[in-house]
């Protein structure tokens, strides 16, 4: 966050230790408080009442190399965590609207190479849906009926398996299986009713480790024809994890330009994890737990906590947060080579940020 | 499935679509629809009553050498999925059928060094027990008395740990804790009450991380006493994964040669994945979810479903698969780069085919 | 187990086979039971009523050359084992006693660079609470009030996490989001009140890939409110697994200096799994199951049972074993080459000693 209006924010804040009213993290609380038009007090990092912030001790001396090396460690830490989250061209996730036809839902997606900025100056060969890494997020109900077009306008041939939906054969997408592949030029139309709830995930099932991994995915989500309780949450949060080509990302950015999650207090958060990758990330919430409510769909026999959730390739995993602690608290995969080194927080880490009302 | 009679079936279906026509897997469907001696007329590619099939749109114009080098690559790509099931040289997870010995089951089990196809034309150095990777599938019941003799005809000392059951200590199979290594040309003779039931595996436990690799494991498969509603499955398949110095395998074997599970419509599936491997597979099934019922041999204490199954190594998890979708259906981990590269699918791809009645 | 105490107690056992009596195990379980100040007799690997140990059968001639090779690779295995539990300098994991301050329970924890012995002879350069890795081991009791004080004498900035802990954010310990980083020669103190109950850790959250992976990690146990069926076993085991700078290792040690887990014939012992390395290790016991009761310190909604727990960095598993299977039981990460060369078992690889009553 580093526009002027949040600083401006920032600037005004009273803020009792040096630390904060330098620090990126801080203004990114402003300034996410302020995209969500909230009181910019709302973000301000209180203590708990009956809570003491951290206390740092005397200095002792240390040796005047090893406090440079360390200060210039430092720096680079806090210039990454000072950017985030970091601008970037171009966003995922973007819920796709439907054209109606005859009550068929009508939804276009045209395969083809881009650039695509994962972080801010890294730009990369990518191969994207409606030129958005993750694909433009469809959202249906189940038992709709869906039309999805697909245009190949890549230098390959292609395809689209819809991953996790119980589909007739002829519709999975899967060359040579179910359906010849879609060339170059050619356009290709799936057309199905929906058959099952929950988060699932189309992308490419040709050439699949180079297609998904450059882009070719998106999130497919199907709402439950009767609602549980979890299904009407304050945020609902697509998260997609990858780790191909592009590196280490949330959701086809990589910190500083992932983007945090922001909720109010007492608000309950449900983050959809998919990954498509080819690791297994265990994904990390600090400061409060997650309640995971369903695998691939399909809701677990009982819910169950952890703040620590293995997401496997090709797994989904439905978790709710309820965000009963404020703060910004950090939220990285645990196999911390995809998420820091000495020149600081990279790749798999954003936030989850918590507002007091 | 290459054989004559296949073929010959297969140019006596009538297909509305060329690519039927000419595809390797409707082949595939036929040919083991004939083996299982139902009507060709099951494995036709029927769409569902109410859903139509894909349909290719109008083809633009893409530049000649584009279309030439994504034609090339689909050539490769239909090459791999038109030869399965391809034959190869030997069958693993033959059921081996005891001796009685005054009321002990016994089975011999022989350890020496073979050659090995994983894939048409692939041999490979292997170290097998009675000529075959996995090796022979013993299946006992909860309480049975068995001797299980082992014969090392190998170049190394080896043993044999029983992976699961749990077992007096001088039976666990762990050279200098529990026995002495068993020498080149040295027997071996085990004998136990067998204590626990489920699916479980016999490997070596010496020099393990090449002994295993190379191909010494096998399905230690345990009938209860009492029979659960899942113990009668129309199919009951064993699944070991493997990816030591025999490349990524399914029972020993590599796509194209790896084994399609075949089922009807309507039956139930019984699939008792276990992993020897050194990596974690999250097998994903398309078109149906599995249940999963067990891990480690040990009911779960509420089925849950899920369509990409986390098996990691050392793990067995059991699964029903409900078939109730028909069609050819990839089956396949979903780690990308253990199934697919761009000359077209290998290693750990295989289908479940869903016969219409 | 080398000291000359437990080869005298080792001499003066009667063993039916030479095997037993020449082997480093053997040894082991007599040592132990030596320290744990069981009768000698108690150590002896009986084979169970009604079972009888394995045999070996005639021993046909191998080429000789076969032979020494084979001698010389089971020598190497031998040894290893014959070491084991090895001596070294050194232990984690010891329990902190904290100084009381006027209701608060104060815990001070210097991080420095020392050399630890990992296995015998192998000193590496280490970054170490309190001197010692694992740290030392907090133990509290859920709604105790908690001060942590960190003394930073290491060349880089640091700051503890508290994984796991639902903290304010000010004491969340990520530096730059919650608090400045602390510097070479700085102290810094947290100070909370516990809020949640279980198996937990902190470790640096400060470039953080390395000062982990050199050992700057510890478990953070926190006993709940109302106790559980669960929380008092026999025997309460912290076992944290690592694979960074040091190798693979259980606690800080690899084998053979890691330690075993020593019971008692028919008492439970409860594993709190820590991952606080890069890759995930599928935990597997030998001779008797493991029965699951909590993830990340919160209870499973049903115990499930299991003999291999894959776990995850920064995940934690809690498992109760049931001690019913006398012997001393391999206890191993699965993944292979995790575990054995064919210089023998290294690395992640340590037994559950069940000594008869």
């Amino acid at each position: 966050m580093s526009d002027q209006s949040s600083s401006d924010l920032l600037t005004q804040k009273t803020s009792r230790r040096r630390f904060l009213r330098d620090g990126g993290i801080a203004a990114l609380a402003v300034g996410v408080a302020c995209k969500a038009a909230a009181p910019p007090a709302a973000a301000a990092h209180q203590p708990n009442p009956g809570q003491t912030g951290g206390t740092m001790g005397p200095h002792d001396t240390a040796a005047g190399s090893t406090q440079s090396a360390a200060d210039a460690m430092d720096a680079m830490h806090e210039k990454g965590i000072k950017a985030f989250p970091a601008k970037t061209a171009g966003e995922g996730n973007q819920l796709l609207a439907p054209t109606m036809q005859n009550g068929v839902k009508v939804y276009e997606l045209t395969a083809k190479k881009i650039q695509w900025e994962t972080e801010p100056g890294r730009m990369v060969e990518a191969w994207a849906y409606n030129d958005q890494i993750p694909g433009p997020t469809i959202r249906v109900k189940e038992g709709d009926r869906v039309r999805v077009i697909l245009h190949n306008q890549l230098p390959e041939s292609t395809a689209i398996h819809f991953h996790g939906l119980e589909l007739p054969n002829a519709m999975d997408g899967v060359p040579f299986i179910t359906q010849p592949p879609v060339k170059p030029g050619q356009s290709y139309t799936y057309e199905f009713t929906v058959p099952n709830s929950g988060s699932h995930m189309y992308h490419s099932h040709h050439n699949s480790a180079k297609q998904v991994g450059l882009g070719l995915l998106g999130a497919f989500l199907v709402e439950p024809k009767t609602k549980s309780e979890y299904d009407s949450p304050d945020v609902d949060q697509v998260f997609i994890l990858n780790d191909g080509a592009h590196g280490y990302t949330f959701n086809g950015k990589s910190f500083p330009a992932t983007q945090p999650i922001v909720a109010k207090l007492g608000q309950k958060v449900r983050i959809r994890f998919m990954n498509e990758g080819m690791m297994i990330h265990p994904m990390h919430l600090h400061g409060m737990h997650m309640t995971v409510i369903a695998k691939d769909g399909w809701p677990v026999p009982a819910p169950w906590k952890c703040d620590t959730l293995n997401v496997a390739p090709g797994e989904r995993w439905d978790a709710i947060v309820n965000c009963n602690n404020p703060g910004t608290w950090a939220f990285h995969c645990h196999i911390l080579p995809h998420a820091e080194s000495d020149h600081g927080m990279f790749g798999m880490v954003t936030a989850l940020v918590v507002q007091k009302a």
